[in-house]
């Protein structure tokens, strides 16, 4: 009986990046079953190389517990969120006790009937930050209890995180790192590489990533397969793959300008981190020393590369699958039995 | 260079099942980095074996693909759409043709201004379906541009489908396999075992899953950590875990029954098989065998054995998760170490 | 003390109509506290009469109501499903009983746990259909009642039908009359009566009406405001105007063809009626006269027809706010006294 | 021809009210078609009169106007970003500038792709604000546009608001008043007023306004019928009443405490006034005079009276129709000519 379950794996690229955070080629490995999906983000790579690079912005990052309790009324609620907002400095000064590399840096709240749920928000260094939250969310809940002993513990997770679930918060008040991803395509890099044209993309993305979304009653998921990506890039990285659930709701724009293709993907809930749990396996870290991720720097900044690197294979993996739909015989014929499967 | 990421795996139970599809004690497998998990869902599959057993029902089971066209205008849209519902027994003919498995059994619609969108449902035997669904739906286009010259291509998937993404339809019209599993808990096996009572999983139930989601602006995802299960259980088993999106999008209903505990987990998505990518594997076929799924049975009852043993994993670990949140000196001692992750 | 409250009330139009239900040019009424929409919605109807009238199409219509049962566990909510579900021409012949109008024309489930849902979908004349369905609903439940003993009642209306309320299961599903109005307007007219170019008005919304309203979290919501004119309409047309919750729930379509501008609403909920509640008031019949709706015809062609002026009216509005949001001088300058409060 | 819409209008109550904002008996008019919904609402207003009263807070208020800007590229949208906030003293200034009761309090962004989305988010003292927020994100803009010429003007509205449109946002960040409206009913009470018990009206609210519309896909929506009794108390109080919409988006909360009914409504997105449009009507003078928001208050008092009569006759509505459906012998029989239109 094996003690491990083994996942295809295989580097794709280079992918070239460029912007603030990261800049070169890398190569990056991506773990799944569904092994055509290599070949497609390959396409896409080959596209970046062919361009001036994937330019990657950190825009936010934080990471998020909400802890949850009973009050005796909804005006009790209020009183009580006003004391606990005022007293932010002492709240802070809890959580740096937890850990060197927690720091809380804000507060939301909502009040539903007698329950008060409180969202701390966290910068928690390279780490994507689960357990860290957790530990710094006790010891919060602890101190509040002790300042204001009208509350009643309900639980020190209120799906107001939210954690792994198809929600709307995690995108309005952010959780993980929030990557966009940019690149513009020349015409005939788009006719060459990926066989359509800007045109034809563009309309593909209206219809299908925001219309057809829309209509299936999508929450903040305009996209063809994030997910996938996702979960390739997850696995081989040593991340926690369940949150890909959050991690899948972003954004594929696509616009022409001046005949070329702007193409970008939008991912505000990427939680991932450069150590934690799953970071110490052999191959973990092989994969990270070949991206460079395994040399010393600012805290933060090995996972912030990590997550522009995490974009950067999204936009690839997404502009292939599009540009492949856009061409029915394509799909039909050649491409299909690299592409049938990726969505 | 690994050629594998090897993701640590570990058999947890024996679970206890009863339903009309499958019924004895069964060990099921997980992949996580996140191995408390283990543990976790162990204490679940305790509370199984002291049970009753986990009541397991398959509501429905289908596998989509959209396809979207471009109309004339609505109103030819509408005509259009008319003669090809009216055409049914001659597109399941033509899906026959792709497949020994796969089976038309029903389509769905959306007109959007001169879009026109359609879900196409089949049945798909042991298989997830993915690529089935695909070939047939190249089939059926193929078919519909020849009877309906006025129609134009847009896309061989058009995101109503909706794979691996957050929306409501999966739920609402149904894609992969709808599983209830349901267990009574007496109200000593639950304090013995769960360290907790009924009415406690209850009141955080419906304060966590129900309120706590709906206020995070969730979707369908009344639950605390569906996807952690779900994504261990997929990987151990060769299943694509990028359906753990939609997957994820479920309920957890608990309550008081003359002093016990109903607990339920309702999961409609389940996009798993029994054959197809990943399922070669050897790691795969001795998790397969293990749980007695290397059978010959009738087709589609190994891959509803098999969804049944997901269900009850599923409930296992998010029983065991309420039940630790329930009571804040447990999570913040001993039982820290194996749940802190979890969610 | 007034027992009326007095809502202003303007004709706007006359507005150009075409397509397979309507043909003509109407003036339709809009009652509102918010006076500005009238010359707003007055700019887009004069667009219509200067192009090819506003095609109106409907795509479908069905009402609904959701009944809730209790059963002893899934497996047994599924067989009592399987039985109702081939029960079904018994259960059109109990709703033919109680309304000469209501016919039963499907029937959706949910089974979450021990509970079934039942979404029972009739037609239901020239009347929008609450209290028909309603009535509908509690014969089908007695009748249910008797040949299932083995249910318990819970709800007259589970939430799964769903009214007056932001969900997604009304525009996937159908309730109301599902209409599309499309327009196609030549540049110099765009031009010409709104001051902007196809160009921006079709990236405005994709950027407003598509990304935007998706960032937001919103739900089957790709719009500026339909809510607007819906309420204008529904209020002047005593139709129940709590309905606009769903009515709102619908997309804007806007693309350049040829150098022209294609614009589409599709607006699938739209619950009206020309008989019921609130249609027996003076200045009700009188509008619904001025509209040529007083007229004898078939059983619902009234309805549609209504249905139809409401979405071209939708259309206007919506046209004429996004050609003033395009235009930052015109905003800020002369006309934002009609526009500023529109949205 | 009419010159108004006649919308049938009746005071109901007294209610009582109690609470840091609003204290005393007071009747509530309702103007609606469904003339049912009169005594369905004095149905729970009598209840209020035989408990201790409903408590109503005000968790916040706040008025939004989303603008929306082309930025060169990400980088650059997050560098004037950081510049914008850092300049928010600025901001405030150019907003009193524009209104004596305008303040900005607070400032939400949302960067996709290269758009830049800013959430500009004003306190507006007695009025709902749509003009006021109008008018102030104008001058913000003007001022933007300055001081930072690299964005270029995309629209003065970005769905981001977002206003009458069923989005998540407005629950999480907060649009108009945010009240939550408490009554704890002893079970006699429940018994002889309501003819049910507190245990039933809790299980039908878990199962059908917790349960029913997450199954529906519903968006922050677990209710029954909040939007009858808002459309009713805006049209009698001169509100805008398509901001139902977003109104509509609220919790009810049903438990029992020591064998009572503890019923809560929460209502977050309240967009009302009492000045601004609509306010000036004679009928709607007189009524604000009998709730006595007439009398002049400090800024922001009246709105905040006025807002926690209308959640109180929210609760009103909610807990009657609620009552209704726990029994279906009472549904079918007397009360159903009162209840069977109301939701």
């Amino acid at each position: 009986m094996s003690d491990f379950a083994q996942i295809p794996m295989q580097f794709i690229g280079p992918v070239k990046l460029s912007g603030p955070v990261i800049n070169g080629d890398f190569e990056v490995p991506l773990a799944t079953y569904e092994t055509p999906l290599w070949p497609s983000v390959n396409r896409g790579a080959r596209v970046s190389m062919n361009c001036d690079g994937i330019q990657c912005t950190v825009v936010d990052e934080r990471m998020t517990r909400s802890v949850l309790f009973e009050t005796p009324d909804a005006t009790a609620a209020v009183q009580t969120l006003g004391k606990i907002k005022a007293d932010f400095p002492a709240l802070q000064k809890i959580v740096e006790g937890t850990s060197r590399f927690a720091n809380l840096i804000d507060l939301h709240s909502q009040i539903a009937g007698n329950l008060l749920f409180l969202r701390f928000e966290f910068t928690t260094g390279d780490a994507a930050g689960h357990n860290m939250c957790t530990q710094a969310a006790e010891a919060l809940m602890n101190y509040i209890f002790k300042t204001h002993p009208e509350l009643k513990y309900e639980s020190i997770s209120g799906n107001y995180c939210s954690d792994k679930k198809a929600t709307a918060i995690n995108g309005i008040l952010g959780r993980g790192k929030y990557v966009v991803a940019e690149l513009t395509i020349p015409e005939k890099i788009c006719r060459r590489y990926l066989k359509t044209t800007p045109e034809k993309i563009v309309q593909l993305n209206i219809r299908k990533n925001l219309i057809g979304t829309m209509l299936a009653g999508g929450l903040r998921s305009a996209n063809a397969h994030f997910s996938n990506m996702l979960l390739g890039f997850y696995l081989a990285t040593g991340q926690d793959a369940a949150n890909i659930v959050e991690g899948s709701q972003g954004l594929t724009m696509a616009e022409e300008r001046y005949g070329n293709l702007y193409f970008s993907v939008t991912l505000p809930n990427l939680i991932v981190g450069t150590i934690g749990n799953g970071k110490g396996l052999d191959f973990v870290l092989e994969n990270m020393q070949r991206m460079g991720l395994d040399e010393t720097r600012e805290p933060g900044e090995n996972s912030r590369r990590l997550a522009c690197l995490c974009a950067a294979t999204v936009l690839c993996g997404e502009l292939s699958l599009l540009a492949a739909q856009t061409n029915p015989g394509e799909l039909m014929d050649a491409h299909r039995k690299l592409e049938r499967k990726h969505e």
